[in-house]
């Protein structure tokens, strides 16, 4: 897996604070936006965000390259909605080498990785088969499994990158997609260290945990507020 | 395959007609929508729509159950982002018996379906050795393939239906999501025959096709009213 | 003001428990659906829910009319995106008669309520006079105030709608907007109790006030655990 | 009216053309962005957008401070649901000085601009009683006028612009909104000009006219393709 920070909005801080005087303010962001102090900018963000006015900060956008994901977990970011995507397709790319993911479940019990390995041999030389015949590619792809790696290219605000972090840096949340997330909030708490501070799952960021009966148990507030 | 459309709007296109209504009279909508008659309705959203104001469909929506298509199919579907689905999950739903979808140049080719049905079945098998082993569900899922079957419940408004035929009926969209996209057609239009009268593909619904050089050449003026 | 439901999902709970069940289980929706009972729909929602996986409820779809509202109101409504809106249009419905939305601060000052009424009607006999002299409407319009009524259909799910709830039933939510939202919680209610049972202002949905220093103060816990 | 693009994705077309080329290729995003030449993305974008491959310019993003607007222009704006925005609090900002728009059928108009300027007078003298007898700001602009100005922020994605363009550059468009849509598109072919070189009305983009019988006649081609 490799995430990538392929581009963003620039001095993302500065242009969510000016949006968020706009609000407060007589003046426009275009007087405001060149002279606002690193200062000025943390009160600013500090003080809308406190009052939950979130939405100044979808104004700070981010495009992440996320490559050897399986499409097990591209599937699951793909249902963020708020969120542009551009995926690798399996109808025109020819798959050459099936490199599959494989869960430590899997690759830790030798038993369990000798058989996932020998059928993914046996998939992989069967879609060589089914295209050798004439199949499409759009067709053979069938045979192809979830372990199968993709590349994504992914657009998303701040507002929805905390919401996604709210959920899918979670312990409960799938393994993989974690892995995702957490290496994507490393690398936008980098380039927006205000807006991200204290970003996380809700346990971190909200001070609750919503997951009920199937909690980590890492806090003990939940969100009945018992 | 089987779609069945769940639930809808009652009343689909005397909602829309009393919202458009809404635009153009001082009324409120309360008072003209049991009083609208069927012409009127007609004259009100062939009007509006005409116009090209099809925001006013937006009132109606219609849920689906799209059952056992193939993930390789909902993956596609869940890519339109403004409805809402709820997918079976492969986290928590055992798999059973694949019974995958075999696609039309596969099952037409003997040797092509020889060697996928044997793969299929030695997918299944590994599936089961993998989950007799204690490898999680959600981790032993990895293994199957794109062809694996699914169901999906789907809302979605009248608009983006629209938008939705628009792509997917083509003849250029992928056989298995333009087969459910003409059976979904063919259910909104027996509820909602105003609404989706004209919908269809671009060369249906717009007269013009965008495909370019790709083009089925049903019908001669592309996009560019060449 | 008056605020009428004027179409829903039929069944709506039905449909979100049926869906929920997609999820969870191998069966299709188009087989739960008409014999889930009662209980059953209230044990998976209530489950579902408390899980946190609220997208279940966004099968269910209401369509409001909300009559005599100011434009004041009407342009906080339209800020929530994941909704659709038709509104009554000042461009080509002419204006025959102001009757403004008057605040009880002002209704209750007699001061402030004569200056008031003696400028709204100022304001409609310039509109008269600009209309008169042929200025079209859509720029007559320009001298209508923020009180001046409104009528807007809005149809939303009951995802969007608990979070609307969530901001919109709060004290500190304008006071027009707040008596909508409470209008709206009662009707969808009303059809849909188990959906809603809780919903309303975070302090009541979630057990914590967002609001910092600007609580009013009716439960102590924030939303920082504190 | 100020209309300036206070940020965007920096290098807007490499980062949309390097998410096109995942969709076709097996390389990541990662390792094509910075080696792509302009000839290259030129010739990726050009072919993806014939196709309709409309969704990879949702990766660039763009800001404008939109400065002097009407209220009746801003709400119109905001209805475009696909973009983010914070505009200017009349619950909160106080109106110093009212300082209306004034459309060009009053200003060209002798008795109707002096109409509309006293009754402009009257209502800034109003909304001044009514603050000084202690009715808050927040029911106070219940009085402010359409005609008032705003400054707004706007986010918004390549594709969405592409779609308000189309609609917002019409001749048959409100004059103002046109006015900033016009403005808008100035300023983003500036940096974008390979995305937004064909952009525009329908008329201009798409060589059709979706009007019917108000189409102001530049070109004959309607939507229905006669």
């Amino acid at each position: 897996m490799n995430v990538t920070l392929l581009s963003h909005t620039p001095d993302p801080e500065r242009v969510c604070a000016a949006a968020a005087l706009t609000s407060y303010w007589h003046k426009g962001a275009s007087e405001t936006f060149g002279v606002l102090t690193e200062k000025e900018i943390e009160d600013i963000l500090s003080k809308v965000m406190g009052y939950g006015h979130v939405s100044v900060i979808e104004h700070a956008t981010f495009t992440f390259s996320i490559e050897g994901i399986s499409r097990a977990c591209s599937h699951q970011l793909v249902r963020h909605r708020l969120a542009s995507y551009t995926q690798q397709s399996q109808r025109y790319v020819r798959v050459e080498e099936l490199d599959p993911v494989v869960p430590a479940t899997i690759a830790g019990e030798e038993r369990a990785a000798e058989a996932y390995g020998a059928c993914m041999k046996a998939v992989q030389e069967t879609y060589e088969t089914l295209v050798g015949l004439g199949v499409p590619t759009e067709d053979a792809r069938f045979i192809l499994p979830n372990a199968t790696t993709t590349n994504i290219v992914m657009t998303v605000n701040a507002r929805e990158l905390r919401h996604f972090f709210k959920y899918r840096c979670c312990e409960r949340a799938q393994w993989e997609i974690r892995a995702v997330a957490r290496e994507m909030l490393a690398l936008v708490r980098a380039v927006a260290p205000k807006i991200f501070k204290n970003a996380g799952p809700s346990c971190v960021c909200e001070h609750v945990c919503p997951e009920g009966d199937l909690s980590c148990g890492r806090i003990k507030v939940n969100a009945n507020g018992t």
